[in-house]
């Protein structure tokens, strides 16, 4: 049986950087590897040809009846510049105190052989055991799965017949205490653009006789949220969930220093929407932020000018159970409604709309309208974890949006359980980025176990 | 006696761009040029040296008891690219059609020429004239004459002898039509810097919880203006004198087509201040304009962050009797108070506060407290714009600060006659700028008899 640490290692050294035109060796190189680990360990792998990057499908059979897990991971990273922060090579990794350090190490290579390494040693043990497994391995996460959807369009048929999708790529609070995402907020991105003169103009000149651009776009921004924190358009919290008493108290189980947060932002005073606190604010309510603005002139000093042209962009995020289209529908008319007559504006859609996401995990009091394996599943995870790791995960939903996860459900109608490995100190997406080999390990025993219960209906 | 057109031909050639570090030969060949020819028609000419770009004070001298009028012009121009959109070399002087072209003709060496040719052919005519001349001719006009205050400072004792200061840098409408221009805005400008967060933010792990800095600040800016196009700051009207009627008929005989306006703006509809019309809203109301407004990311496509800071860059325009002061004053406190306590916020000073000016003319109906040169010196105007041009000069303020004017009459005590020789059709500050040969040739005979009939006490 390999070692999953030198595995890692293997791994990291391929510069897989999805974004990166001149990083061609490196994701084949990281795709060969992982396509071969999973050939070697018994494996059927296809390399899918997409637009850009291929994703690894790979399957194991079992015989018809059996519970049918798709395990996701991606093997593409983020760049790793800038290189000079790094206490030691981005690609050479090492292991330090505990850690393996390296890009990619925890988003997600680490993660993802953490569940190889557990389907292998249980396979090791148990060469005949009844459960279907595929790999579906993407590289362009680091990019936004441009290609996944169509991917999964095309295999549809095949995927489809899984009971749910098993991943690692959320994180935990610390090594201890592993938390479950059980849902993620949709994402709508808009941005409105307005032109009030046909150029930028004298303010002297001109000045008293017409509407700035800058002004309209306040004034629409202004109009967008109430004094108490509540997004102002009208139906937007039509559709909102009240959030499930089970859920305010897993948030009370995670614990988590409002003085601390509020200090770790640097930030005078919160404000939360009235009656919610701010942890129950980032991850149980919609949201309506303003990503950019801009407009005449940005440089130094000033310069006396009204001008021609200003813009907002604008992105919600959403929560169960809003629909990104309707909402998307709603703010446009709001926008419509209270432009002033006396600019233009149009307003450009910046993203497809990314539904929320909720997996209803097996909690009391919690709809089981899931399928029996993902309850059992959750159930496994839930005795794994709390065995393993010595404490029950924690289930909670989480402010970000992932779209491969609607896309998943979306497209193969399927549930995922997101089972978070990595750490807040794992330095993701930044230089010295690692992974707590202690979480590898527990991970891999946990996974072991999940996957043992499931094959055997427990 | 020399020609005009080929003097003002020699004055052009030097290429006298003030902003370019490059130009000291053009520099100090306009100012030689111009100090050479006041020398010549018998000015005692000083070069006064500054910190950038000497001021050439030059003085005729006269019997004690005569009236003493400054000329105000400059010798310096505006950078001349885009080269490539002239239609002949910038600063190779050509004559076609009526008009001389290049850069600086129109702003200020055909107007500045026209008042030296005037006084040439006055005293080659009259060289006992009793009337004490003084020409002021800075090379700083076009970056905002920052040494000119204290140059002002330092020769108080001598220059606020004079009656009052005479200059052409303000336009007419067209070619028969002269605007004495008798009122200036005032200007105080302002930029409002604020920190949400100490950093950007996910806006998905964190959207919801605190207040973004792009709505503090679109909040405040919504703040500012009330629906009726008023600005909303109390106390900013106290001060402000009601357009008197005398005024707004002076404007009527301008005419003007607001439809003609509105097209040229390319605005949908105007958002006058209610009660006024749009050309009354540019020239005798304040106003509070956004000359630049950023914060997040300014990129195409999105970026879901909550930004760590957003500006807003405002400037105020002012009329009698406005004190700058006092309405910076009060646009910073009221700033203050509107501000959330849950973000941090600065307001960075730009500029020093320009005062209104207004030139009372001496018209009906208007107070009568200039000194008795003065009003001789506009009943003398109106007379000699009347006879050379065929029709009497309209008086109007304009929208815009002039800096200068509103210097002199600080540290000086003076007023001044401002005669527009400009057209809109000139291109100022433009390629193909030019200056109308018609209007220069009567402007000398105009200027000749105001200041004859200023010496004759007429």
């Amino acid at each position: 049986m390999f070692d999953p640490v030198e595995k890692l290692k293997e791994f990291v050294r391929h510069a897989s950087v999805s974004t990166d035109p001149t990083a061609k060796a490196g994701m084949a190189g990281a795709r060969d590897f992982i396509a071969g680990l999973l050939a070697e360990i018994g494996f059927k792998v296809e390399v899918v040809a997409t637009a850009l990057h291929p994703v690894i499908l790979a399957e194991r059979a079992a015989p018809a009846g059996c519970p049918h897990v798709i395990i996701y991971g991606h093997y593409d990273v983020q760049p790793a510049d800038p290189l000079n922060l790094w206490s030691s090579p981005a690609f050479e990794p090492e292991v330090r105190d505990g850690r393996i350090y390296g890009r990619g190490t925890a988003d997600n290579k680490g993660p993802l052989l953490t569940h190889v390494t557990a389907v292998a040693r249980l396979l090791a043990e148990r060469p005949d055991l009844p459960l279907r497994i595929t790999f579906m391995i993407e590289g362009e996460e680091e990019m936004g799965s441009p290609s996944f959807p169509k991917f999964l369009n095309d295999y549809r048929d095949r995927l489809k017949q899984a009971d749910l999708v098993l991943l690692s790529d959320t994180g935990s609070p610390d090594a201890d205490q592993i938390v479950i995402t059980c849902g993620l907020r949709g994402l709508v991105l808009s941005e409105v653009r307005v032109t009030g003169p046909r150029t930028d103009l004298h303010s002297g000149l001109h000045g008293g006789v017409l509407r700035n651009p800058i002004q309209a776009v306040a004034e629409l921004c202004a109009s967008l949220h109430s004094p108490d924190g509540r997004v102002n358009i009208p139906g937007f919290y039509d559709d909102v969930l009240e959030v499930e008493q089970w859920e305010r108290d897993e948030l009370k189980r995670l614990g988590g220093d409002e003085e601390a947060y509020r200090k770790f932002l640097g930030i005078p005073a919160f404000h939360p929407t009235a009656g919610y606190t701010p942890f129950e604010c980032t991850r149980y309510l919609p949201t309506l932020e303003f990503n950019g603005i801009g407009g005449g002139y940005q440089g130094e000093g000033s310069k006396t000018v009204i001008p021609s042209k200003a813009f907002v962009k604008i992105s919600c995020r959403l929560v169960a159970n809003q629909d990104p289209v309707k909402i998307r529908a709603l703010l446009h008319k709001t926008i419509a409604e209270r432009m002033p007559k006396d600019v233009t504006f149009e307003i450009i859609e910046q993203h497809n709309a990314v539904p929320y996401v909720v997996v209803p995990p097996d909690r009391p009091n919690t709809p089981a309208d899931q399928r029996p394996a993902l309850a059992a599943t959750f159930r496994a995870a839930d005795r794994a974890i709390a065995e393993v790791f010595g404490k029950a995960p924690i289930y909670l939903r989480e402010g970000g949006s992932v779209p491969i996860i609607a896309d998943i459900k979306r497209e193969l109608g399927l549930d995922s359980v997101m089972i978070g490995l990595f750490l807040p100190e794992d330095n993701l997406h930044a230089p010295d980025e690692s992974f707590h080999l202690g979480v590898m390990e527990k991970g891999i025993r946990a996974s072991m176990r999940i996957l043992a219960d499931l094959a055997d209906g427990k």
